[in-house]
């Protein structure tokens, strides 16, 4: 076990951190401690710089003709294409469009259409929610189709893989425990068994290397606005590996998606490629924000950033159990750093009102029903002495019972 | 018919214009003659303001609390009421989401589901082809569906209308001739027939009066960037009459559609009313400058846009006809302007370059395939002198024949 550091060794560690110029980037306000980034990322003057040229210079000048000047309508591909080197696929793969939820219901259709022979699909129980409630709006649309979620999590999902399943829809990481799966293994098994796999990959594009194309995956999705830092619901991503896109189909079959778009003829032909899984006219202004934020990227190492993802996650929990040792905390996340996401969860009886306490007092994580605290730690403008100094204010409110005051024991929206 | 206006007497209808004060809330490039607002409606300060104020403010220094603070979450039921008095629905019918393809399937999809024992849907062959794609989706999903347009237009529809038709779908306005349907009169013959109907109102919504309620419509759809100046891209909406919500279910199940979207269950329960069309996260950039486009709509009474709108397209019409007269132009959109959107198109055999000609000279319309030049009129910023304006222009290149330059022969997407 490593020697708890002092204020100076995590003040050192900041200063050796070779990603500290990128929170320069960012725009944060004074006296926050922001690890809420796994659920809406930071805001940074590139956004606003593109924003602000959409609108007021391409729009308004150029107007209807920005369409082809300013290249809007092929955004959702060269965004693709630009945010794929961060989950390793290679160009003509990704597209950015619509959202997460939209994502999972045509690429799921199009894996269960891939499989005419089978009628299952299989998702973990404790998926991010909306990843099942698409699984079910598909298969209330396939007759047959069944959704089979009980007891499966990512430790049994290979007993429960059998000939009847077409498709496997996993988180790569876990919303609520931060929990990183193999992606490379799962994929394999799925494979093995005969089904095609859909990869989640809402919290980790961003947070650590993903390597689609390596681990021979079929499809993924995932959202921008978390560690990809594109703003508030900014347009949602997925994948399709090439050998699919001649087979794949999906009934959100929109003009954009159409082979010829502009020949507006009557009956629906599927483009080539990726772009048969666009469907409408894309929200150009939150598209160009995303801009914005994937330019940050280029002069991003993802291994360094994954480095230095562990290493904070790391401290703070080796901080929160050295400080806060007997208050009631107990860690829900891996405490092997490569099992992890970029978060750290902890387990208390009254989760909602110290989290409710840490808001009041600037450091920014959320709650997740029943008791989890939530800690995302995003590696662009998160440093090794904001986790220390969380780590105190989390200290002050345990040990003063701080969060025994009745306000916080009123239940609002927590983030 | 009426006399011929001069150019002073088209100067007094301007100055008479009770609209003309509207003109100075949009920035519209020097030396352009904006005739596409039908297409892509004109950029405004209220909108810049808007978009900063979600980006630098409520993003940057609100973070992840903006959910709440600043009304995030509930802007798709917030901006849909806002734009159902646009539309005559009364409070909590309209969404804001999503796009006017990802609508179309939802609101056929639940129209079809209503309708058990019958298996057609009646769409215009003409309609604007992703209403016809998303048909033929919806009917990909469902076993025994199928999809009626040959042959159909709104002049026979009733004939089409048998008892195995589910659900009509039509749109308010045709996209391409501007013909405007009587909305309350089919909406009673679908439902003699025992048929529910969709209205698409992507070119009426914030052209005229609209009056769904009245009308006793089903379901309607329809796009905010076109003359309700949201921005390109910009959210789209539907309506869901409240005597079908109970009923009403659509297949695109997400989180943002559930009774308790943050309670994380695993089971789908659909949201009581409206809610329950909404399905993911939305991008809230492009949704708040859609707020600020349609704040702009509280000082307009929409019986005097439609009076303005009927009164440009007439004098675009009297215009073209007496001074380009033997020059090939044939009127495609109706004469009665009460039969008319706020556009106005002419077919002529060398349609693609002549549009090619009248851009390049500042008047911006577009052209749709084979030969259809289509000039859009938005009342809160054009005004009667770019009438005159734009027939001047297109009367010089006519008689110069200008548009014969070998450049403007060369294909390349106009607008």
């Amino acid at each position: 076990m490593k020697a708890l550091p002092d204020l100076s060794a995590v003040e050192a560690m900041d200063a050796a951190d070779p990603l500290r110029s990128m929170r320069e980037r960012f725009v944060l306000p004074e006296g926050v401690i922001y690890l809420d980034g796994n659920s809406l990322g930071a805001a940074s003057p590139a956004v606003f710089g593109e924003l602000q040229k959409a609108a007021t210079q391409e729009w308004a000048e150029d107007l209807i003709r920005a369409w082809n000047t300013a290249g809007w309508f092929d955004m959702p591909v060269v965004l693709g294409d630009q945010l794929g080197r961060l989950i390793g696929a290679t160009a003509g793969q990704t597209v950015v469009c619509d959202t997460t939820s939209i994502n999972i219901y045509k690429v799921l259709h199009a894996a269960l259409a891939m499989r005419p022979d089978r009628h299952v699909i299989v998702a973990e129980g404790d998926s991010f929610p909306t990843d099942l409630y698409m699984a079910e709006g598909v298969a209330s649309t396939r007759p047959g189709a069944v959704l089979r979620l009980e007891g499966v999590d990512a430790a049994n999902v290979e007993e429960l893989i059998d000939d009847q399943v077409a498709v496997i829809l996993l988180n790569h990481v876990n919303y609520k425990s931060g929990e990183l799966r193999d992606m490379a293994a799962l994929t394999r098994k799925a494979h093995d068994a005969g089904a095609l796999i859909v990869w989640d990959l809402c919290h980790t594009a961003g947070a650590m290397p993903v390597e689609l194309d390596k681990a021979n995956a079929d499809f993924a999705v995932g959202c921008t606005y978390k560690y990809l830092n594109g703003g508030p619901g900014a347009p949602a991503f997925l994948y399709v590996a090439t050998r699919h896109q001649g087979e794949a189909r999906q009934p959100l079959s929109g003009w954009w998606g159409h082979a010829r778009p502009f020949a507006f003829e009557q009956g629906y032909a599927a483009g080539s490629g990726i772009r048969r899984f666009l469907c409408g006219t894309q929200p150009v202004l939150s598209m160009r924000a995303l801009k914005g934020a994937l330019d940050l990227w280029d002069d991003v190492d993802l291994t360094v950033l994954r480095e230095k993802s562990i290493a904070l996650t790391d401290l703070f929990i080796q901080l929160v159990e050295a400080k806060c040792a007997g208050y009631g905390l107990e860690l829900e996340s891996p405490r092997d750093g490569s099992k992890r996401g970029s978060q750290v969860s902890f387990m208390h009886e009254h989760g909602y009102r110290i989290m409710r306490a840490l808001i009041e007092r600037g450091v920014i994580g959320d709650f997740r029903a029943p008791s989890t605290i939530r800690f995302g730690f995003t590696p662009l403008y998160v440093g090794y002495k904001d986790v220390w100094a969380a780590v105190a204010v989390l200290e002050d409110i345990l040990r003063t019972e701080a969060w025994k005051d009745e306000r916080f024991g009123v239940r609002t929206a927590v983030t």
